[in-house]
């Protein structure tokens, strides 16, 4: 962002052949692949390619270059193996670590040593990435599918979630430090001195019988959902809860279930891990693409309703009734509610499981409730799969620990997680406004959305950036802010954009991070488009 | 068992065709299988062959009845798939449910209402089955797997171990009284005094460092294990750690892992749910016979060699050094090392993962250290497959929760664990005497197996029972007092036996336990065999 007399713009959009003088008449005959391998390596390593500049589509290349568009997919497949580059859809295939090693050829395995697993969260040594290396760390072993279909690209996106940063402005995370560690502690000396003997052994698959009627009542007093305590399962956070559900629907032979586009990546990673394909269905201002969802033709459906991730829309009531129309036509809602008690200016939407629990299998947790580190949720099924995700829970771990859920039912049931949730709102509030209070003032450009509720809020920029958000993002990195480029959640056409956390940082590193976005973009020069 | 003037006995061995007065004659052209599936549900229901018995081998049952072999196998297939009947291996195929619902004859769904996906655990509504019926509760549904493949028969296993018992003789808990309340309070003060909140938000999914730190120190300190704290993969307990792994291994093209037999039934079906085959390997007084582990053709095999489950045998010196040139050759071996900590006479073997790193995959655990209910457990894997279980770990919880983590690392590196091991040692030694004093005055056939180290011995009656070891154990559970039948953990021929842990029960109830069983054998007149 601040080679402002060079190339990098052009660049970052798409590095040609011209630019990086290849001629593929050097190359050996035979090894055209390898020859554009080796010298796309050289341009990353040499930086002339750096970390968020795009590469040309692979049938642009090989138009370019005057070879088959195979030796072009051969090379991006072996640097995307190595880490070096990732497909983002259709945001294009983008540069994601200058230092990655190279590849191994490989050698067939003697037969003490089979060959290594393919593997995307490769994160030994502890070393995870520094603040101005967004790409993955350098031993990251490739990503399970080919990075350009269209596939999650793991690696990137694990590498920026973990990446630590001085102001983080990452989206889905709570106020941490405002944990409840006080009201913990009680609640588990309490827990402690009740627990009889036999609940330190293998309990229910399921969950204590006291958590489960803890998240039943607060279902019902908070999301407007009746629940018998016997109806749920608790699990280790969303996260296990997409595993478990990709796991039963394929089993049950639904294996395509379509998400939100824009839509969580972390979302879809775990739920793609398990299933074949999650086909991205558009969000407009009224949420979800009903007439799109039914042109998809897929059975299943993973949705936001309460505040939609990332653009932070809530389903409006046309097509709130329309998607219940699709459900009841056979349709299966997977209804993610990962922050709809973060509602500020009216009460929480309630939830569609409340409506049509039949044809809603609802997901819960209290990572944005209290703190992603205790990986807790919940899930309601349909009855016809919940036999199926007991089983599954227990054949994966057996059901969660006793101990937390426990202390956990006593906050929710002592009113304590309430009022905990009722303080976090006042300052959750406080700190939205600094950050639309901030953006005014910074990112003159930017057009804020889905404030009303929630964590986060998404910004865009309707008349373009000097870069793609993913530069944007990787650059303010450098300079120590983290925020998601709205191109990791994204994989069908969109304006760029960026989704900032407001919850975890105080008024004061808010606007000081939007500071420093502003200043990056003040330096970048005028936006390429618009 | 108090039945002794009518032909339970003869029948539990073989209920044959004359016994249950069938005559294909009676049955509608083409409809054998539906009619004799009709008819065993009949007896099974009045109950002319009571939960317990088993039913003849469908070859000599289509042989009596001058029927197809698949007219019976399909018969017991449908018996199996409601839950009434279960394939128990080379233990034959046996009634486990008096009172299963008939299974409704498969329609096609409506597009609204996909087919309930396939379910073994099924126990909504709470209703655990009560002592009397060790069977599956009614509404359980079937098993993945045929249940007369050899597969493991989950609902039955599933539900003994959860029916409640007034001495309750399971083996694989510690004494779950002496938890450390106290102690874990402490830690969990401490922690939380000290925590950053980031370490609130999502963590690395290998867990903790301070937990992967105090692991490995707690590996070189008591098993002999040099490990970097980087190569330790945090998990929920030993159940998650062989879904893991065997999720790993398929995809890595691995999946026929071998297991010993006698061995644990819910480790099978653990690791058995995401891999093709799980052949047995018999084991005898020196632990695994790697020659039949050769004859298997196996790449990977799953054992116990610090004290064999159930026999209670540790590898001897001989036969290691066999399994360690079957591994140098190329083998995985997968080491559990579920309770190798409680050794009363001497030191603990050292772990195989110590001998050859790149070979062994070594799972731990605290269940038999602290208590199941913390779900916690670590996997040291050969380099080959760590990045993939990072991987399959992240994808299935992102790790495990971090509290909980923190002050087990507190509890490890303070000396606190190993102070209430200790104090545990002295506390499971007198209860192991107990046992065997207790086995003598009243059990005078049986044999005990395995009494110098873990949580568990094995009792066999070499002179043979007067019923099947299932029969006894669900009689003894009819009267409060639960074991585990040695053929639920066994499909290769063997005497009939009882695993009784002796760690969680007083000296008075393991001795009021196993008089208990002593006065069912007395009742039931002399054994059948031998």
């Amino acid at each position: 962002m601040h080679r402002s007399n060079d190339h990098s713009i052009d660049r970052s959009i798409t590095a040609g052949a011209d630019f990086l003088q290849l001629d593929p008449g050097q190359a050996p005959a035979g090894g055209l692949a390898d020859w554009l391998a080796r010298r796309l390596r050289e341009a990353i390593g040499d930086g002339r390619l750096p970390v968020g500049s795009r590469l040309p589509a692979t049938r642009v290349l090989a138009a370019d270059l005057r070879v088959s568009r195979g030796v072009v997919t051969d090379a991006y497949r072996r640097l995307g193996e190595e880490g070096r580059i990732a497909g983002l859809g259709r945001g294009g295939t983008v540069v994601v670590d200058q230092f990655a090693p190279e590849a191994v050829p490989p050698t067939p395995p003697p037969a003490a040593q089979p060959p290594a697993a393919r593997s995307t969260a490769a994160r030994p040594g502890g070393t995870r990435p520094g603040p101005a290396r967004p790409g993955p760390a350098r031993d990251t072993t490739p990503a399970p599918a080919s990075p350009f279909d269209g596939a999650p690209a793991t690696t990137v996106f694990d590498s920026l979630r973990t990446a630590p940063a001085r102001i983080d402005l990452t989206p889905g995370v709570p106020d941490l430090a405002a944990f409840p560690r006080a009201a913990w502690l009680r609640a588990e000396r309490a827990v402690l001195r009740d627990l009889a003997a036999p609940d330190f052994g293998y309990g229910d698959p399921r969950g204590t019988p006291a958590l489960r009627r803890a998240v039943a009542d607060w279902l019902a007093r908070n999301r407007g959902i009746r629940a018998d305590p016997e109806e749920i399962l608790v699990v280790a956070g969303a996260a296990q809860a997409l595993a478990l559900v990709g796991e039963v629907l394929r089993a049950d032979g639904l294996d395509v279930v379509a998400v939100e586009d824009p839509g969580s990546l972390g979302t879809r990673q775990h739920l793609g891990h398990r299933i074949t394909a999650t086909p991205p269905v558009p969000v407009d201002a009224e949420g979800i693409r009903v007439d799109s969802l039914r042109a998809v033709g897929a059975r299943a459906v993973l949705l936001t309703p309460a505040h939609q991730f990332p653009t932070g829309v809530v389903l409006g009531g046309a097509r709130r009734r329309e998607l219940l129309q699709w459900a009841a036509d056979g349709g299966l809602v997977i209804e993610d509610d990962y922050d709809a008690e973060h509602r500020y200016d009216r009460p929480p939407v309630p939830a569609l499981r409340g409506v049509l629990p039949e044809q809603v299998l609802y997901l819960g947790s209290v990572s944005k409730l209290l703190a992603p580190a205790l990986r807790t949720g919940w899930v309601l099924a349909p009855t016809r799969y919940r036999n199926a995700l007991v089983d599954a829970k227990r054949l994966s771990d057996l059901g969660n620990a006793a101990l937390p859920q426990l202390v956990l039912a006593h906050l929710m049931e002592s009113g304590a997680l309430e009022r905990h949730l009722r303080l976090q709102r006042t300052r959750h509030r406080r700190r939205r406004d600094a950050t639309t209070a901030a953006v005014a003032a910074h990112l003159p450009g930017a057009a804020v959305h889905g404030a009303a509720a929630g964590l986060h809020l998404m910004l865009t920029f309707p008349d373009g950036l000097p870069c793609t958000d993913t530069e944007l993002a990787a650059a303010a990195l450098a300079h120590g802010v983290k925020v998601h480029p709205l191109s990791w959640h994204a994989r069908l056409p969109h304006p760029p954009g960026l989704v900032l956390g407001y919850a975890a940082g105080t008024p004061g590193e808010i606007e000081e991070g939007i500071a420093v976005l502003g200043r990056l973009l003040r330096e970048a020069g005028p936006p390429l488009q618009g």
